[in-house]
């Protein structure tokens, strides 16, 4: 891959100095060096497959001011490289990203057989195609519930049998990868978001992965992330926005709706949405879910609960299935008329 | 207006501190006082016309741990005192908040009368039903293009005779006030939403003030400069959300859509969207305007420019006259079929 | 001024655009353009007195991918221009940015003449140099205390009186300019860091300026708003951090030490440090105090009143006259330690 | 431990809704309730061992409109119960958080045995009492430099033995715990901060972790996650504040120097200080460290390579061997001053 670097050099540096840093890159490196000398400052651009030129090495000599990299530094998630969209089939009956819109529905937390069946059946009627629900539960504090663990994968997998739903659930360490083998899309949560490790692993599966954002991760740290499962050689990645952190205390997470387009023009990957983590308040649930779809999302992911007030976790934010039903019509309504618009 | 205030006292007061506290806040305010002693701490509750309570006040007492109001602090714009909508009236075609969506449209700066009258009637033919246009232009350098300043009201003037739309220009210090006696909505900007004797100044008239949120501002913040407009007397207020600053560079802002549907919760106030400023990119604008109004936004407010290109500022966020058409068709037919949905 | 600016074309720019814009470029502006031609991007540098040449301009156009200046867009506050440091001299013995330390101390608000003179006294007995006093009170809420106005910019001056003491105090509109006349610095609030009449009107006069550094602005921004006020000639700047807003709201803001010598670095501007607003905690004014110190501050403004439970604004983050004199010693003593270090 | 929850319940709950919900409360949990009605609102005071109360359980009840916690939400880092100093012993002479100020430095990546060897000899010449070296490295590009990795544990442990310095270095998963055993001090990166399941079996050994405060990780959620380790038994743990996450783009990261104080008061456990990953910038570590031992760190983490230029990672922000030396002296000068002045 082609790459441009643009390095400003000190105005202090000699004539000398930068002959000698010149000559240094030419015999390093498989570039053409550009050189443009105005009166404070001297720049050169550098052309070539710089990738293996570590911008670091650059930023880091002494007689450099500045160094900034033109091209993005993801390859297999970037849309120049990949132009037509990438679809992860699921399932015979659900592929993300091929213009269709899926939702992922269910509990926070796996709580028991009734419970899960329960709720997957009647999130079901209502329109999900795919069931969610938490086995393993990062929690910020030690003391409190932290799933059923494999016990909570059995049961995602008695609901499964009996709907039919594709189920999507969370790994939290690289070693339960191979418990993960028969689910059928693994979450990364945004707090492993950088646990490469982890990400690096699963690019050796062909798993479908769905990749939730950093709290405070960039647009670019997260299609680097990406990177990592797709360097492995598994490209079915689907990005998940959940909410970024900002200064406002309102909402849990301020859902950034921008990403969802901004993502979708610099990578071939699906987007989905997730309103219930990024409000943490189910009545904004319903306006964040009609946000993310008019701004192209390929998915929803939302937290349904048959009883909020008796959730082991998130009840907070869950919708019950009366309320996910409702929110559910309207939504895919909204789809069909920005379909008809198209 | 009741409002109730918590307490908490440092493990280390003394009942005789406490008591002397609570005898002296008693004293001073017509307010009852309700006292847990737990093993560890003591609260306080303090309800009844504690309006008059600094809150500073008990934050710097010396057993006070901490102090926490209940309540807003906003009262005019707040919706528990006010359950209606409120809709500000702008002309008899044009009422803001009545459940209709407006698109004020316009560029950046007014730069000469054939190009604000050109743009207006443009705009206009493609559904905006108010014209946007800078005269006095806040800039972060200050070499660059200060607006055309009254010429620039003058000419927008003309614009409205040509088409009929109604104006909304920005203004920037409180003695023009007067020069804007006859511009239909007074803007007030991002960076002007603490410029608080300006805002108590549009408080004593009774223009349409359309009032931008801060860079950094809180909901709670941008209520509480609502409130100081309608503590004078003046209740047209209309909210803008214009993207708050993030860690995130890609855009210029991030937009914050979560911030409609909780305005409307918390307020009475009506609220429009500006996607051109919450990003910064022309080919944003669509994606995050169909966000907003899905969300539930009374209005948007958008740049067109005839020439993005030669625009005297804000090129890069200008749709041609040509992109605001297709852009607004797309919009109205949202609408549109949001309103059969409900 | 030499400005160098890089324009990353879009891939899809074919030779015959890419040549028109060039060509006018070279016509419109006086500028040497340079041109790297990449397999999948061209890269423009532009060397000249691009001065002129407005970003957006460029960033507006259809087939520009990117636009960066290479350089800072401040000329005036810049130390590139102005390698050696500014001192600003505020009366026979007080010299902001000379190598000494300056503690501007005294209460939030100026509340009668007995208050303020009693803390004039007892902060010039504890080493401070210049008394601090709000006579206009930028408050979040229109019910709060606003200050006693003019009222207090006469007490103040009696304080001074007494004292010898140079008074610096808040400006809030530029109508107050003329009545300000007779005060020592000039204090323009983190609110009105970017109220850009009122920078320019403040560029009119020769009087010393404290620059706050507004709630979310970067350096960059904080120096541009010192390059409005250097722009009409006015030299007599001085930068004052005072918190940033961030995620964490354990303190009111947090402050950004790093600011210190990063202004230092770029401007030759003097920099002193509020430790009472950037915590909003009276017992981290010490620590933050010390480590401002540390990182090369030209001074400090610390709020201090005499009775804090019954101050009428932010008692929670003022020290008592008393811990004011222990915060001092230890202060001047690190000073001292450090000077002798170096 | 008892905690305090206050619960605001909704201005629309029914008498009959209230007292449902008392009694449910009351029943379910071993809490005292307390009960205050205003003319609006009513608020509800839990007191008791609430600590089995989840907060969520309570903010997801129909008729709650919002619920706090008084209390912090950690027991075992917590001051409050335990108020004396926690210091973590490393070695015969080194101790953290005893008094004494701790420089540990080192070189972001171990890259071969002579690298490390020098730079240890030269750091403890100059002051160092602990080396400081990656093995395993967690790099936002899965195409750069990820460490010698188990290579590189031997390397230390090698320089460790020409030296006895104890040594310090990143762990980023769970499987990898036997192979640190021989570690001193295992240091958990910002990105693993709430890695639970890392934190976890981490506590339950006795070795000593520095945490690394997240990218935008509150001061509570990072106690928290010292809770975490400290849950299983493993008390000695030291806090690393290395920058967080702002909109401020000219550094790297921004250090919250205000985090030190704070969390010496909220907490009983040492805090060091990054100043390196904090401004990513080597020419900034002199002051920010001078900043951080002025506000009261217990130690610092300062990186040092003896050829920057060539470093495989992170050579922009690592001073050279002289470079350190100096810096070294500085601080250990303003050491020594602060502590004849206390």
């Amino acid at each position: 891959m082609e790459i441009i670097m643009i390095i400003v050099l000190k105005p202090s540096a000699t004539p000398e100095e930068i002959q000698l840093f010149t000559d240094k890159l030419s015999s390093d490196y498989d570039v053409r060096i550009n050189r443009w000398d105005g009166v404070h400052s001297t720049v050169l651009g550098l052309i070539g497959d710089t990738h293996t030129v570590d911008i670091e090495y650059i930023d880091a000599q002494d007689i450099v001011e500045s160094v900034k990299r033109v091209q993005e530094p993801y390859k297999k998630a970037n849309r120049k490289f990949h132009p037509e969209n990438t679809v992860v089939k699921i399932s015979d009956s659900v592929s993300i990203g091929d213009g269709s819109l899926h939702i992922m529905a269910g509990p926070c937390s796996v709580e028991s057989e009734e419970q899960i069946v329960e709720i997957a059946k009647s999130v079901k009627k209502s329109g999900a195609t795919l069931l969610r629900g938490g086995a393993f539960k990062p929690r910020t504090s030690p003391y409190a519930f932290q799933g059923l663990k494999s016990e909570g994968l059995d049961l995602l997998k008695i609901a499964r049998k009996e709907t039919g739903l594709p189920i999507v659930t969370e790994i939290m360490r690289t070693e339960h990868i191979d418990m993960f083998e028969n689910v059928d899309i693994i979450q990364v949560g945004a707090r492993n978001m950088q646990n490469f490790d982890l990400l690096r692993e699963l690019g050796r599966t062909k798993k479908p992965v769905l990749l939730k954002r950093g709290l405070s991760a960039t647009i670019e740290e997260w299609l680097m992330s990406a990177e990592y499962i797709m360097a492995g050689g598994n490209d079915n990645v689907i990005l998940c926005e959940r909410g970024i952190r900002t200064y406002e205390t309102y909402t849990r997470n301020t859902l950034d709706v921008s990403a969802i387009p901004i993502v979708k023009k610099l990578s071939h990957l699906p987007v989905v949405v997730d309103p219930s983590h990024a409000s943490g308040k189910s009545w904004l649930v319903e306006p964040l879910a009609m946000a993310a779809v008019a701004a192209g999302a390929d998915g929803l992911i939302i937290e349904v609960h048959n009883d909020p007030p008796h959730a082991l976790s998130d009840g907070a934010q869950s919708l019950t299935p009366e309320q996910f039903d409702a929110v559910s019509k309207k939504i895919f309504a909204l789809k069909n008329a920005l379909n008809v618009d198209t």
